[in-house]
């Protein structure tokens, strides 16, 4: 058998050179050349999506006959509200598969038949993909480790080529439009050149699917980068022993709702109004220069409140963190390390976007009016996304409510781990809590009352002697009352959580905003002319290239993380 | 005290936005427009460096002042022969800075004056930071640990922004020279700007330190590139818990050379022919348009022969893996996770060149006699790259010679190590070998036997009974003579080794030979034109100015790595 190392090396690598052939393609598909054309790129896609659909097949055969082997399963791979949203953004991308289908009948004279072949096998590989993410994706594999590898490996890159690809035919759209709407308001040095087929449409629907495909792309491309990173958990989970101590209690939702008043309704104040600033901008950008001028600087403004608000949360949220030793779970996780990294991994485009912003703005030569505000928003971008980063990462090393719980159960077992594990358990914090006749302190419901009689334990008998003492302290009906300092404390940790999970559904709702902005057209980082001016076109062009799609997948990551986030404190 | 994850975002979070707004300097520059100077890049990085000094003279007054105490040190981190690699690239460095400064001298009139205050400071830097990685690269920092983490990961990321401006210029200074080739041979569609300074030079030696600085960039470049992975160790370093069980038995050298003779002798054959190749390419690719052709492909027929050697190699080194079952050492080293990481990471850089020759090659429409060898050249490289990887992972993933040793000892000391220490440890491959009075089988030193009296202990004092024990037995002279089968298989592992050592050094040499070609100017991949009819001349140069500084930065890491192989096998 393969080292478990190099059974890593040995496909990582597969992937990366399958998904660096694509990149060629693309870089030659981009190019306008004579000779790589679309239909080569979309060829070569079609084969890998065929392979992943053969090696799901097998895989998923291969699974229902040892059915009566129970396989063992990573919980925190692929949450269920996760897979849910997958499950919208694939029927999207289905819409969209029939669309390029709708349009292939239209140009069929001037279309080669890749472009039609794909989008039937696109719409196969999203059926079944979406089948194996439900069933499938929480599985830890143990048999034919290195062959599984490469199967699973070939998926995840198989979805990064699709976001890749994806990405650049949105780019190349959005570049279209800007050079369109740059003609349009008279600055002719820039020359248009269409990219539609050179032959007429035959139905009459054909601009119309061309339309809607611009608006579904945003979906599709994030539906590729999410399954790409859910899979790669996977790839990282094969072989992999898991720890079995983790005790998921299921909740009744109201305690997570309860006192979620603030933040919902301070995030949709500001998605509303995100949603009227896009409308307005799209509309002003392409009237006259004047109202263009007037349109980034209010985009301008607008973002900076949003950003001021959303750092002024996120600090808030590192503040309440500060002021107690909260508990923290070091527990091996592979989808969270993934998460982390991604945060910051795709949080370069957006930063690299704002200090060109900022470098601009400071040695531009011109004096437009939203010179300054372009500076003060790039640099709370900066900040923004550091701070939410921070306390992201923050709130998925929390130990989670039910988890303390659950080790208190632990104790019961007289389960003793060793090192890293024990470490964690060892560091709980105290939620003293005592007999059940104490109704729940100030109206919150107190989880810690809930399933106590389950778990009652008492380690010696005795009182609380030592208030340091960092372990459960489960005492029954008989004993005496609890003391009211120790009561207090909890209900206050209670109080935090909530704020806490205020911000939460604040951050998200405004992230999904920051979503919809630049996903729908909204990107005065080509209408601003600052950094065109500073860095030149093509080389402005191509870290736009780069960093917008990274900043889309940011925003919808975040989305996923801050959700995460909020199910967790 | 701020948690560790948390402390690591938020000091890593810090350096990539340093880095980022240094490239968004180096954007500007490499515009040429009229709002960014290379002053503004220039003074950027000084200041950097100024703030790395000051940090690194508060760390080191802080620690000679804390000298009673013992620091604990990471054994793994900056090896000395590397330190001492180092110590020479650092010497050419202060030769460039020198000389950087005589420029500045003979062109005083029209250059700014941050450009001789940047090597002064750069001098300083580089003398400094030597002496930090020789006396505290190994520390594990345990006191201070935020603050320290935002020293150490500043010094990383000041050193990667010097490598990225200094492979900037250089990828600058190469296309200049390419495209005055260009139009000396008459392709005079290429527009030739000169970079030189607007003035006449006032002393004698301008073009001498000009050309001389030409040949010292790609020191400099490797220089910062190495220091700023030393320094990332470092960084995951802080506040770790260094397990203390590292055993390091210093080993005669003869051990290590005994027969090498066909690894060293193939080596310099093909480190000799490549400086051959590299002086006849140079010349002969300037003079006509035929001998260009025939240079480029007597490059890509040499290429082919070395590649193909190098892959022979590797893959037969991973045959010997194969073929037993080698113990594995899967302790915690954050110094060989990077290795590993930054080996398949930096080979990206050539394997886009590869993939794009690949497609560039099958879908050109011209027909240059070099077309097909360029074809087999790029995916001979793509192989020799994924089996040298997997050859030096699996490498150094083996359990070194004198560790399997060491933990025989371990045994002795009573030490019962649990989890994954504990499962390597048992895993140990049996070398049993007996009295010392047996002479060494078949001439090899066999090094089970030189450091036997020292550690030879006796389990229960029993004889061997289960043949699949997988556990040190050692007997005592007055014990029963060996079962000369065991004595065999212990002389073959050690043949085995003498075979991975040949391989480690030839891989060194070629890979020495490798990093020589494009250093110094042999670039192929400029000069055929068949990548550029492709993608065109925009976007193939942006694929260079990526993939090259990764691609040479990636053979001075392999020979790095092999290194370490080979005094590990």
């Amino acid at each position: 058998d393969y080292p478990r190392k190099s059974g890593q090396i040995l496909s990582g690598q597969y992937g990366i050179n399958l998904l660096l052939l694509g990149f060629a393609f693309m870089l030659g598909v981009s190019y306008h050349g004579h000779s790589i054309k679309e239909k080569h790129l979309v060829s070569y896609i079609t084969t890998l999506m065929l392979m992943q659909l053969l090696w799901m097949l097998w895989y998923i055969v291969r699974k229902d006959r040892q059915k009566h082997a129970l396989p063992e399963k990573d919980a925190h791979a692929g949450t269920s509200w996760l897979r849910g949203g997958l499950t919208i953004l694939a029927m999207l991308s289905l819409i969209m598969d029939a669309f390029r289908i709708g349009k292939y009948v239209g140009y069929k004279a001037c279309l080669s038949s890749a472009l039609v072949v794909y989008p039937v096998v696109h719409a196969i590989h999203t059926i079944s993909q979406v089948y194996f993410l439900w069933f499938h994706i929480k599985d830890v594999i143990k048999t034919f480790e290195t062959f599984e590898r490469f199967g699973v490996i070939h998926a995840v890159f198989t979805n990064l080529l699709l976001w890749c690809s994806g990405a650049m035919t949105e780019s190349q759209n959005v570049l279209d439009a800007h050079k369109k709407r740059l003609s349009a308001l008279g600055f002719m040095n820039y020359t248009y050149e269409s990219h539609e087929p050179y032959c007429n449409c035959t139905t009459k629907a054909c601009s119309m699917f061309s339309n809607s495909l611009y608006y579904l792309y945003p979906f599709n491309i994030e539906y590729h980068i999410i399954v790409s990173a859910m899979l790669f958990v996977m790839w990282k989970n094969i072989g992999r022993t898991i720890e079995h101590h983790q005790h998921h209690i299921k909740k009744k939702p109201v305690a997570k709702t309860a006192g979620l008043v603030a933040g919902p309704i301070l995030g949709f104040v500001a998605l509303a109004g995100t949603i009227g600033v896009l409308v307005v901008y799209l509309i002003q950008v392409e009237a006259t220069l004047e109202t263009r001028t007037w349109a980034i600087h209010m985009f301008y403004q607008h973002g900076i409140v949003l950003m001021g608000s959303m750092f002024i949360a996120s600090t808030l949220g590192l503040i309440i963190y500060r002021t107690d030793s909260w508990p923290q779970d070091s527990s091996k996780n592979p989808s969270r390390q993934l998460d982390k990294e991604l945060l910051c991994g795709s949080a370069i485009g957006s930063w690299i976007m704002s200090w060109c912003g900022v470098v601009a703005a400071v040695a531009s030569h011109s004096e437009p009016s939203y010179r300054w505000t372009n500076l003060a928003y790039s640099l709370l971008l900066v900040l923004e996304k550091y701070f939410q980063n921070l306390f992201i990462v923050e709130s998925l090393y929390l130990k989670q409510e039910d988890e303390e719980e659950g080790s208190a159960r632990e104790v019961e077992e007289g389960v003793e781990r060793s090192g890293e594990a024990g470490m964690s358990s060892s560091r709980i914090f105290s939620v003293t809590s005592s007999s059940t006749q104490v109704p729940p302190y100030d109206g919150i419901i107190n989880q810690a009352f809930v399933t106590q009689e389950k778990m009652c334990i008492s380690l010696d008998g005795s009182q609380v002697k030592n208030s340091h003492l960092y372990q459960y302290q489960c005492q029954t009906p008989q004993d005496s009352p609890p003391l009211p300092a120790v009561s207090r404390t909890a209900a206050a940790l209670n109080r935090k959580r909530q704020i806490l999970r205020n911000i939460a559904v604040f951050l998200v709702l405004c992230n999904s905003a920051l979503w919809l902005l630049p996903a729908f057209g909204c990107r005065p980082q080509y209408d601003n002319g600052l950094e065109q001016e500073t860095f030149g076109f093509a080389i402005w062009t191509m870290v736009l290239n780069f960093a917008m799609p990274l900043n889309l997948f940011y925003r919808m990551h975040s989305v996923a993380s801050l959700f995460e986030v909020f199910c967790h404190v």
